[in-house]
């Protein structure tokens, strides 16, 4: 059985984009069953189903948070001083509701755990795709009108399944220079090789795209063809903390229709975008202005997805839970092309099915407690915990060291404001690297991380052992100190060993240490790098 | 980063069955950093972790029935009565007792929340990783000393997970005639194709598959070199409800040794032997006799695995929660060498992750809470359960049919005991089919199914319809009649399309509906297919 193929409707055609697996794969082996399969009254004995009798849960419920937990107005809130309450052992209380979900449901279309333990379609529960395609809509706003959105087991998953469906050994992805490891462990294996693509302070440069693209040589990629597949975390970039605004997404969708390039939208921190950074002394307490429609005023304000422009149906936005609600939820979506989405789906059905059931009808009873108004005001106020943690964090640089504000001109930073730190000279101490910019960064304005380069330019030692060992020194000199930042090299989409010489980096996490561990990392990192410099 | 090749230990060299793609993926990244990150007092900044503050729940919690719910005396149970209880509107209670999971937990290793819906190794939660270690070791007694328990996201993902671990597209996978139609929808997209193997009364045939590998003949096989991996259900096997014996496996697995196969076995109806069918007539009521040590003795009266035999660690062993507790706890693991558990692992961390922290911290609390002999009084009644409903359902064809007894004397039966179905004359009716047998089956003495064979040999369109047609128009006119079976031909590794006649199959799940359905389902079938052989 092969793909049946069909037009695309509303779209111009990308059958040719599928990958000879996904172009293998099985129709639904319960496509010609399906229209006996809601007969009333049909005794089914086709499946190989459990009885839910033997469901060994009589039910299952949990203590959620309220939506509003966290204030929109994070200054006053307890997060922030929760290395005080640790001190001092006394927390303010979480403030919950309770959610419950019974074998069987009373009401027809209520969550039960009948159907959510049971096999499933790898569609999953019913009232959590009617949740997230509302959402999708309110949120996105697609271009696209025929857009169909799919549950997945996570980013992770989401990321594998993509690749899987669009990509053949031999193939290249377009990414970002640097960009997420993960990623790229998840499709070296599968033959298919990163392309990296140049960067400034919005991420992937569009003019760096269209020149690759334009000027690509197959010989010269060693018999690779064009590739025809983009893989992008456009907001809070993973490492950079880059995001993309509305003109640069514009810019690089148009690319893509020119050379026929599917995007792959990885969108882990959407609601993590923070606004620019202001350093302490400049910060205004900001009073909370109460809009007239609260949820249309924040989505109005967050930077566009892919989607907005997607005309034609060539993104495939990766959405998950694991940022909002908890990575342990291994729960996502796809939001993509109906034709993309019925191969992710068979997809589906031949390896994680759907997703946990347990997963599915906890996430679903907390989504439908709080509706999409209360998730909304859960998310206005993350982002503002995530904002809180930054400003917090970048402070203590500027306690620690002496921080210069400059414009990038050049590298992946063009454009942006860079933060360059120094060292505060010590009474009575003579140190030849004071004042000297050990390192510099941009204030992220979405997500978790701080990217860090160090400037290795002056040390003797780069020379004889190159970027890449230096960061591993400083990297270690850190553990062993007690702190660990996440190593640049990592992050590379280019070969480092090819690299001679330039400047290491440190991805450096602010999203999960308590306010005072923060604060002490980097006391310990203006410690441990002043006797990285000084005992040259 | 290429896997290091190091020697498997206690076993022979396997490393030559990774395919390529399992080669290819990255050593674990977080493997240079580990021996920092359980430093007392560190600080990690390097993982993109959210808070645990940040999700929102506070608490997770659920009823479980005892472990002694169901009794080892299943003729006196309720459930089958449940027809009647339906009737008359009153079910047995569940007897139920509490669980529930913290965000935090007051004790070091508890399970919580914190923890299980945080990122994490793809190898899950530890208080599960000890149970299943555990499990593993007092039921299957693995002969190979060094063996790994690895969780994974339920058998087809398991499946998946291991096709791409040991297979490369051109590849076979040797698997019975009658097989799994998940299992071939998996491989054949990733260029693997299926491999029959002939079958008798206990599964796959060990003489059928030395003579296939001895005989192997490159050429003939398009290309294909000879098999080294083998795919088996090999109790309840789905979907002929064969049941492998220790003597077979034995068999098999010397076979295996001295062709260097692989062996996935696919066990999800290990714990659903329910010993051979006994006519109602013939039954006698048994006593419950205690025996001193009563988990032992039930480990014992139970089919060994593979594991038992496999001293040389190439056997993967993939086992399910889907049968024992529910399918959507989409929750299994491998047993199986280091060697491939570390690939597998490293195919998790780019695919699944670690399943969903819902499902794992609710099956562990839920195993935790019955503990290991709690597990197995709930598995000793469970399989009772499923010999009460096939029992019920054979004894209803016995009703609505005459049923003879015989030995199959070739075919994919041999040497079974067959049950023969032929119509009972009805007063005055003149009908040529009457006393023709036109169906048999062999009952189930594992599992979910009833493997029916259909006698279409004396069925005037078999001529001119072939087998595959008149099957589904039986299955359609049972459709349109409200029962639902599943088409046999979905389950042939063989192409059908090259059958020219033979019987026709349906595969019957006695697993899920009410007694009363099961009942009514036979009655239908009763009265349709006696239309269909007289309306000729």
């Amino acid at each position: 059985m092969m793909f049946s193929e069909k037009p695309l409707p509303d779209a111009v055609d990308l059958r040719h984009h599928l990958s000879e697996l996904a172009k293998a794969r099985s129709v639904s082996p319960l496509k010609g069953l399906q229209k006996y399969m809601d007969k009333p009254g049909l005794i089914s004995l086709a499946g190989g189903l459990p009885s839910p009798q033997y469901f060994p849960f009589h039910s299952l419920g949990a203590e959620v948070l309220v939506e509003d937990q966290f204030p929109l107005n994070p200054s006053s809130h307890p997060s922030s001083l929760s290395w005080f309450w640790k001190l001092f052992g006394s927390k303010p209380a979480e403030r919950t509701t309770s959610v419950s979900v019974p074998k069987f449901a009373d009401k027809t279309g209520d969550i039960d755990l009948a159907t959510a333990l049971q096999y499933s379609m790898a569609k999953g529960l019913q009232p959590l795709q009617d949740f997230i395609k509302k959402f999708v809509e309110n949120v996105y706003q697609p271009a696209y009108g025929n857009y169909v959105t799919l549950i997945h087991a996570g980013n992770t998953d989401g990321v594998n399944k993509s690749i899987m469906t669009l990509c053949n050994p031999g193939d290249g992805v377009l990414m970002s220079e640097w960009t997420y490891p993960s990623t790229m462990a998840t499709i070296k294996p599968l033959g298919v090789d990163v392309v990296p693509v140049g960067m400034d302070g919005q991420g992937m440069s569009a003019i760096a795209l269209e020149q690759l693209l334009a000027e690509w040589d197959v010989e010269a990629h060693g018999g690779m063809a064009r590739p025809r597949v983009m893989y992008t975390v456009p907001i809070g970039q993973n490492p950079t903390g880059a995001t993309m605004g509305a003109q640069r997404k514009k810019e690089i969708y148009a690319v893509c229709v020119k050379y026929d390039v599917v995007i792959i939208e990885d969108d882990p921190y959407y609601f993590l975008q923070q606004g620019e950074y202001v350093p302490k002394a400049e910060r205004v307490e900001e009073d909370v202005v109460v809009h007239k429609d609260e949820e249309k005023h924040f989505v109005a304000s967050l930077a566009p997805s892919f989607l907005k422009f997607d005309y034609q149906g060539r993104v495939i936005r990766l959405e998950t839970f694991s940022k909002t609600i908890a990575p342990g939820s291994r729960l996502g979506f796809f939001t993509c092309n109906p034709m993309f989405a019925e191969r992710l789906e068979r997809q589906g059905e031949t390896s994680t099915q759907a997703p946990c059931g347990f997963g599915q009808s906890m996430v679903a009873s907390l989504l439908l407690q709080w509706q999409y108004p209360g998730y909304i005001r859960w998310l206005r106020a993350l982002r503002l915990q995530y904002k809180a943690r930054r400003d917090f964090f970048i402070d203590c640089f500027d306690e620690q060291f002496s921080m210069r504000r400059s414009i990038a001109a050049s590298g992946a930073h063009t454009g942006a404001v860079v933060y360059e730190g120094s060292l505060k000279p010590l009474r009575g101490e003579k140190f030849a690297a004071s004042g000297k910019t050990l390192f510099s960064f941009i204030p992220p304005s979405s997500g978790m991380f701080i990217w860090m380069q160090l400037h290795f330019d002056d040390h003797p030692e780069l020379a004889t052992l190159g970027t890449k060992e230096l960061e591993m020194k400083l990297w270690t000199a850190l553990a062993e100190a007690g702190v660990m930042f996440g190593p640049g090299a990592m992050f590379s989409s280019v070969n480092i060993a090819e690299d001679a010489g330039g400047p290491g980096h440190f991805r450096i996490s602010f999203s999960n240490a308590e306010y005072d561990e923060l604060k002490k990392s980097v006391e310990i990192f203006q410690t441990v790098i002043r006797k990285f410099f000084k005992d040259l």
